[in-house]
């Protein structure tokens, strides 16, 4: 099959194979799940593994010469390099723990990457029906709706989401929760709802104001959302202020008033 | 209007109630709110009100001779005592927070107690369409269909939801956080999604384990989902593992095997 080479093409195509897996979670999400154990509280289920090769599929059949990273391979057959070739990196099923417990932040995460640099992003929500998309220079959509990043300027009226993470060592669990208290007192709530992805969205589409995740599994985690945070006018960076490493497992979001104060409270909560 | 004073007619007239005050959710869900602040943290806005009072309307003129406890009124006009009358408590729109930014964990909750105990139950997300409800011995369904809670008998495989509440003074917030940090060794995640009453929904139709909340607002906050995870074969206690109390602001809930494995966590967190 020809390459398409347009990024909209490559966005329909992501979509495309997005949607399928979407399928596959959906008929999956109230059965009874056969659960494998990566670490003490990771997941990783059949369906992780049937949607990467699902996706894995359709997208080589039709970028051939195209790399590709995605988190089940990955923890199969270790990592790969991110290159300035046209990489797709995907996360089958973002939120593997609320899939396993039939809540329903989960979804499907795809981004393609160009000299390393994310421009197409999907993120579906199979269960809630909710379709992210983002092409870099044109624009975020929720739906097919265009989507922007919250006006809130005020850190003490915004909405933070983060997550636990998987680590359970003392050292890790005791700066999680440090960073906790300290931010309640500098933000109107807190979410957690277990997936990265999601949470980038959020941001997105302004019903999170601010999101910040250490210590997450992989780019794949990231590499979808990065494209649609960004297209929806919001900020993506490390969390400590400097720029967005899509290799280093750590994020921060924000909508675009709200990324210094962000920074600023997370150094004080160090 | 002659008072039907079945059970099964109770919930009806108020999953009807709810599904029209959902209805009001749902058209300001998108819309910018006006915003009153009730405390640092707390909001409430005109859809509470409008909410409450369109409940408050539609259960009065059918049932004249029952009590009413709602949360706005409760704020606007003081505390009503909970009698072994008729009463119905209503939380107009549990997750003000969430409504007010847009995030889809939002709820109308009323429960009905007769004799003090918590016979009928409707709890409603009108943004995710989910209507749950309950009647005491008679079942608890989630869009007309059966729900119990899950099976998981062991804590360090369940997945607990809590919230940060709305205080923010150091013992508050230092008191929360030791609970999350001591918590986090012994369950699989933590879910915070903002809504109360969606938690304990979450616990009856299995896709929490066990939940937890201690100083939230009022019983409007637990009068409908107590029916629910109750009937869902799911428990509901004081976090002291005490019979639980509709005006202590303090719950657990848990699926049938893991209340005591909750309590002793909570109190090894103290």
């Amino acid at each position: 099959m020809a390459e398409n080479d347009s990024l909209s093409g490559f966005l329909a195509s992501a979509v495309d194979a997005a949607k399928r897996a979407g399928e596959i979670i959906r008929k999956g999400f109230y059965t009874t799940k056969h659960v494998e154990h990566k670490g003490q509280v990771d997941l990783v289920t059949e369906t992780d593994k049937a949607c990467e090769n699902l996706i894995f599929n359709h997208l080589k059949e039709l970028y051939p010469t195209h790399k590709f990273i995605g988190e089940e391979t990955t923890a199969a057959c270790g990592a790969t390099e991110l290159t300035d070739e046209h990489t797709w990196i995907v996360d089958p099923l973002d939120g593997t723990t609320n899939f396993v417990h039939g809540f329903p932040f989960v979804c499907v995460s795809i981004g393609l990457t160009i000299e390393k640099i994310p421009v197409v992003g999907v993120v579906y929500n199979p269960i809630l029906d909710e379709l992210f998309t983002g092409i870099r220079g044109q624009g975020a959509f929720l739906n097919g709706k265009p989507i922007k990043a919250s006006s809130k300027s005020e850190l003490i009226s915004s909405l933070l989401a983060t997550e636990a993470g998987t680590k359970r060592d003392q050292v890790s669990v005791d700066a999680c929760t440090r960073r906790i208290n300290r931010l309640l007192f500098k933000v109107r709530s807190l979410r957690m709802s277990g997936s990265c992805a999601m949470n980038l969205c959020g941001v997105a589409c302004g019903r999170l104001d601010i999101c910040f995740e250490l210590g997450f599994g992989g780019p794949w985690d990231v590499a979808g959302g990065a494209v649609i945070v960004r297209e929806a006018g919001g900020e993506i960076f490390d969390p400590d202020g400097s720029d967005f490493d899509i290799t280093s497992q750590r994020v921060g979001a924000s909508n675009p008033y709200l990324k210094e104060a962000l920074v600023k409270a997370l150094q004080e909560s160090d």
